[in-house]
Parts: C-alpha cells; structure tokens; sequence
C-alpha cells in the first residue's frame, strides 16, 4: 500500500503552499524520490469557514466532503485540514471519511504540553477564538489559554484578512502588535492558530521559535512521522 | 462545468511548491474564493525523468499517465507537468489524455518570442538540453538557441540536484557562473527551463526580470489566461 497525505486545502491558497514548503522542508531527504507522496485540493470555492461560524454565511461541510471524498478517491490514507477554522468540522468530516483525519488543534495542543508550558497565547481567526477550538483541547490538558479581549481580536482578524488580499506589509504591522500583547498578558508561548499567521509572523517565529508554536508546523510533523510508521 | 487546474507535480516537490506560489501571486483575488481551484499531484516517487532519457533508468511514462488520469477524475480540466524535462513525454501523456496538456516548452519560448530577443539562453537539465526539448520549440520561432557546453553543462545539473537535496547555497554559487556564460556567449535573455532553477536564480531574476524567462510563471500565466476564458 502506498500512503499518500492528503492535504484539504484552498482555505486559503497561500496557506496551502505553506503547509506543502513545510513538507518539503522537514522531510529529510536527499533526490525528490524520498519525499512524502502528497495530494492537495486547492479548490478555494469552498464557502467562507468564519462566516458560517459567525451566523451569516453557508457551511462549508458539503464542499469540504466532497473534496475529501476525492482526495481519498486519488489514493490519500489520511487527510490534514489546512485550516484551523474549519477545524470546527473535523468530528462531520471524520463521520463519513474511512481514513484518519489528523487534527491540527490536537497536534499544537501537544506541542504546547510539551514545552512545559502553563500559560498558552492563541492566535486565531474569531471564529476559532469565539467557538474555543483551542480553548477547549488547551484546558483539556490542563493549560491555561490566553486570548485577545474582542477589541484586539477585531485587529487580529484584520490582519488575516489583509494576508488573504495579499498586503503583507499591513498584515504584519496588526499582528506584531497583538502578539506584544499576549506575551504582557502572561503568554508563554504562543499557538499561531490560523494558517495565514506563520506567513504573517514567519520573521518572529524564525528569530524566537521556543516563543511561538506553529500549528500547520505541528500537523506536518504528526503526518511525516505517521509515513515513517511502518 | 467547475475550471480546475490539475498539476502533475512531485517533479521535484519544491518545484511543485514553487509553481502553487506562483499561482498565489499572479493570480488577482481579494478573497479565497477568488482564487483558483487546483488539484495537484505532487507523488515524487515518479522515476527519475533524467535517467531515463540519459539511459540507465525505467519510464516515468506509467506513473505520470496513472497520476494524470487521477487529476481528470478529481474533476481537473487541464494539466500542468511542474517538470520541464518531463515534457519528454508530453505528446505521449496527452494522447491519452481527455483535457489539454498546457506545454510549459511552448509557453517560455512564446515568451522569448514576445521579448524581441533572437539570441536565446537556456538552463535545464542536462537531459532537456540533450533532447534539444527547448531548442526545437525556439528554432521553430525562428530564434537562435544558446546551450551550456557540455563540460558547463554538468555544472548545471550538479546545481540542480544540489537544490533537490537541500543545499540552496551551493546550487546557488553554481548557477550563478553558469548564467554569467550564457550572456557572455551572447544570450540576450535566458530561460530558466527546468523548475528548480527559477528558485535558485529567484534573486537575479527578481532584480534583472527583462533578462529571464521563467519557464513555469509562462505557464501558470498561460493557466490563469485559460480559466479566464469563459
């Protein structure tokens, strides 16, 4: 059996190459043959993750099924969601999907544990933020979760916007700010929990990496090793 | 009918990356839902293209039909090859094939053709050169085709594979000289005719753009350009 990753991305199209370079550069390998077999649906019409969360919007599950279905179709033995947000689906997608889905909110929370770490700062889309998703698999381990208050979480959200637009520069300028905050709110380390904000903070995370927890980072991890399995 | 892009990728996988990169710059959105759907393929475990046509390796022609025919019935509407020395075999892919092949060869020397240069360079794989796989397409336009000679050659392909295992630097130092050849050799403009070499030369190109061709931006534009079409 060939494992193949399957990679349910397009939400967005940026964050979806930056999980691929992860791969690429955190797969030890030498000649193109020992890297790890992927297929990726970048179909980025999937219906908006926030806005379905936050009240006003269709959900995205029908979409994200069918894409999965069709990545599982292609051969994929497990699938990574390369979104946090639409991690809030991750239960209804595993309901119908035979291969396992990875979560991304377990493998941060995981590596936040690891650090032996108590007070944890998420950085995060305000759906994720409003629905706990990181919250919850936090305390679930006994860590303590440190959130912007809603003013802040605004500035956050239109940080990731901008990145989705492709302006980096205004991007950069909202995030640096609210992570500052964080850490002087107590943070220890913080969950970059939203696929945009590695690529908006990657300058951070490079210079300082034991203050930042890159969570499509940690997912790429738990699917290298699960291709190491035997 | 629902446009998506297949790209047969893997051809190496940060080729792959680099041409969904590609497809996040140029392509203009606001939002995700603007961009455009692809599916890809990135399954390096392609046998290598060189190889084969140099001498002592099996087809890669099976696997490329086999993750070709996959793309098609994920619902892609046209394929990109994410190899340059892979369009070796691309009539032979195509004739079995339902949706056009876009041809990165035809698209970077349309390009050169555009740029009202006659004198053209080219860096590519050593087995692109030997199959004259970009002369044939210039000659055809009436263009004069300039080629590493062979001792510089392998040069070339020693950066390329330095670039496939890793080392950014070393790939770099080496085709940096390489270049520099061409223009003397009277290149007015040079193809980057093999997917790795617009990473290694991203920084000359991003300074010098009126000097390079990159053959896989020719194409994403050409892939852009056709989901456009109504």
């Amino acid at each position: 059996m060939e494992k193949i990753v399957g990679i349910l991305g397009g939400m967005g199209p940026a964050a979806t190459v930056d999980m691929l370079q992860k791969f690429v550069d955190h797969t030890p390998a030498t000649r193109d043959q020992e890297h790890i077999p992927i297929l990726v649906s970048s179909i980025p019409t999937i219906p908006d993750r926030s806005a379905s969360i936050l009240g006003d919007g269709p959900s995205p599950l029908p979409a994200m099924q069918e894409y999965t279905q069709r990545l599982v179709q292609g051969g994929a033995k497990c699938i990574l969601i390369a979104c946090n947000t639409a991690h809030y689906w991750d239960k209804a997608l595993q309901a119908q999907c035979p291969v396992p889905i990875f979560s991304m909110l377990e493998t941060a929370a995981e590596a936040a544990l690891n650090l032996n770490a108590t007070q944890i700062g998420v950085l995060a889309s305000t759906a994720t933020i409003e629905k706990g998703l990181y919250r919850r698999e936090l305390e679930k381990r006994g860590l303590h979760c440190i959130e912007p208050d809603p003013h802040n979480q605004k500035a956050v959200w239109e940080s990731i916007c901008a990145l989705k637009a492709g302006d980096l520069p205004k991007a950069r300028t909202l995030m640096q700010h609210q992570k500052e905050l964080l850490f002087q709110k107590g943070a220890e380390v913080i969950i970059l929990g939203c696929t945009e904000i590695p690529i908006i903070l990657a300058q951070e995370a490079a210079e300082t990496p034991h203050r930042y927890i890159d969570a499509t980072l940690t997912l790429v991890q738990r699917a290298i090793a699960w291709y190491k399995e035997k």
